[in-house]
Order: structure tokens, then sequence, then C-alpha cells
């Protein structure tokens, strides 16, 4: 099987396969490039427009990035947003307090899709903690496989791996063809965050 | 400079360029890949948050496509939506309907550029006229770069040429790594369109 530049497979395609019907899919939002959460996003905002009850989990601290977005599909689009640190209890004093949120985060995450209340669960920039150790892959991929059939799960961040390629339904790599911070361009509210 | 598998020009990267503050920027989507319109859509959401007046022009007719986020875009965000077929005159019977809308189509978003009314204006999938001659590539790229200040425009669509890409800020190529249709999936509502 081919490979792509960031080392995730690329599976043979078939230009004529069989049609058929799943009652949800998997995505994966991959690469160096921007858009890995924005596109997952636009994804919330056309859920919304089908009335579906979305939900997203966010596994790394924004900052400043993401409150925009946050209070908009809070406010306006009714979504079920779920913060890192914020109404996650740490659960250990003996492990870091990003770990013990991160790990708060996918317990909770793991329960919401498991409880099939929404159509739609967002695990935002997962990839990060399940590379760090902190969340165990294994536990991901199964909760996301064994999901009940109308939930569909957008998993985001770099370095996707191929086990989780494998899972998905549609892989997207983001990949940067040139970039405003490079050229030393500051970071554009409103656009970068 | 190197060349993207598509054929775009990668720019040396600038480890660490002077920092500059610019007034606006450019972002293009591109690549064969899912999510370069929905992450225009999830930039729309974010510039919607900072309140900011956003424009949308669609330049491909959409069908069912897009008719969601269309919906949700106009009600809740407050976004102004131009649909190609939707608003759009006719101006010569000599040409094929598809060429003459996506003229009028552009002649409408050169002037809600120039006009400098929204801070951010989303040409979707301006690439394809620009592709098949029907718009002048020179015109746009002139319009974008003379644009007032505080205007950020992003355009999407496969196969940007180099002179956009130079034009640029920000470049994303959106590359499939996998897509559920080449097993047969059957595009989903809610999460296709």
């Amino acid at each position: 099987m081919p490979r792509a530049e960031d080392g995730t497979k690329i599976p043979t395609e078939h230009r004529n396969p069989p049609r058929r019907r799943v009652e949800s899919v998997v995505l994966v939002h991959t690469g160096d490039g921007k858009g890995k959460s924005t596109s997952a996003f636009g994804v919330v905002l056309r859920a919304v427009a089908r009335d579906w009850p979305v939900a997203v989990v966010q596994f790394l601290k924004s900052g400043k990035w993401q409150v925009g977005e946050e209070r908009v599909c809070r406010e306006r689009l009714g979504v079920d947003w779920f913060a890192i640190g914020e109404g996650f209890t740490w659960e250990s004093e003996d492990l870091s307090e990003d770990e013990a949120v991160a790990k708060a985060a996918w317990a909770h995450a793991k329960e919401l899709i498991a409880a099939g209340r929404h159509r739609l669960v967002v695990l935002d920039e997962i990839t990060y903690p399940i590379q760090w150790g902190w969340i165990d892959e294994a536990d991901v991929l199964a909760a996301v496989r064994d999901r009940p059939g109308p939930v569909h799960v957008i998993l985001t961040g770099r370095g996707a791996s191929d086990a989780l390629v494998d899972l998905a339904d549609t892989v997207t790599e983001m990949r940067k063809v040139k970039h405003a911070y490079d050229t030393g361009v500051i970071a554009k509210k409103g656009i970068d965050y």
C-alpha cells in the first residue's frame, strides 16, 4: 500500500465499487496544514443545518484560539461544546494537569459517543494526547468502531495513525503549501482565531 | 522552487522571518480532497464570531449540496450568500447558461470586494470557471490584489494556478488519503451535504 508524506497509508482506490449505505461515517482530518479543525466546524454547520444534535470535545487547551467558534457554536448553533479544563475534573494528583485533563476529556467523549444522543461528535485535536500516550489509542478505536449506528465521528489532528486511517471512512490530509506565518505575518483575528 | 503533486509551487520556508502586520490576508484552499469549501465555512464561523460582515459567492451550481450551510449561514449567522443562478442575470444569449452565470457571479463578487463592506469574502469554487476560461484570471488576481485593505478573501477549488498561489498568503492543499465514496459509501446527508 502506498504511503503519504507523513507516513499514512493510501488505500488503493476502487473506481466502481458496489454502492452501499452505511448508517454513519468516521472522518479524519490530518496533516500539517491549516483547516483540520476549521473544516470539522464546517461539517458542524452542515449537521446543524439538518437539525442534528452535535457535540464538540476539544482535547487541547485553546487559549484565545477557537474561543469565537465556541461561542457561536454554543449560542447560535446550539452545539454542545466541551472545552478542556472547563467542566472536567482532575482525577489524580500524580498525573500532570494536562494529561489528567486529556484523560477526563476522553472519558467524557467516550460516554458521549456511547450515549448516542448526538448525531455528530467532533474529537478535536485528539491525535496529540494519543501520540503522547495520555489516551489509549486502542480504547479510542474501540469506542469509535463500536459506536451506536447513527453517530458520525470526526477526529482531527496531525499524525493520524495507520490504525485510525484504517478505521476511518474518509481521511483528508491538509497539506501546507504556503503559510502566511512563514513570511512573518502575524495571526489575524477573525481568520486565524 | 519545489512543486506539490498537483503542480503548485511550494515556496521555500523562512523559519525566522521579520514579523509584520498585514491588514488582511488571502487564503487558498485547493487539492483533490474534501474540506476546501467546508473549511472556508469554518472560517466564516470564526469571522462571524468577531462580528464581521461576511459574504459568500458560490461559483458552481450546488443542487442539494451546501443548501443546508447556505440556510444556516444566512439565517443564523447573518452571512450575505450569493448562490449561482439565484439573483444573477444572464447577459448574453450567445454564451452557455453556466458560463454566463459564472461571469455574472464574478462581476458581482468583484463589486463586493471593491466595495469593502464585507471583512471576509469567500469565492467558493472559483478555480473551475477560471480553468474553463469563463472568468479572466488576470481580472480576478487584480481585484484580489487591489482590494480594500481590511477585506480578507478566501478562494476555493482544485487546481489553483501558480499565479494564485503566488498572490495568496496561505495556501492549503486538501489531499485525499481515503474517501468513503471509493468504497461505495453513498453520500451522507448532514456530513457530505
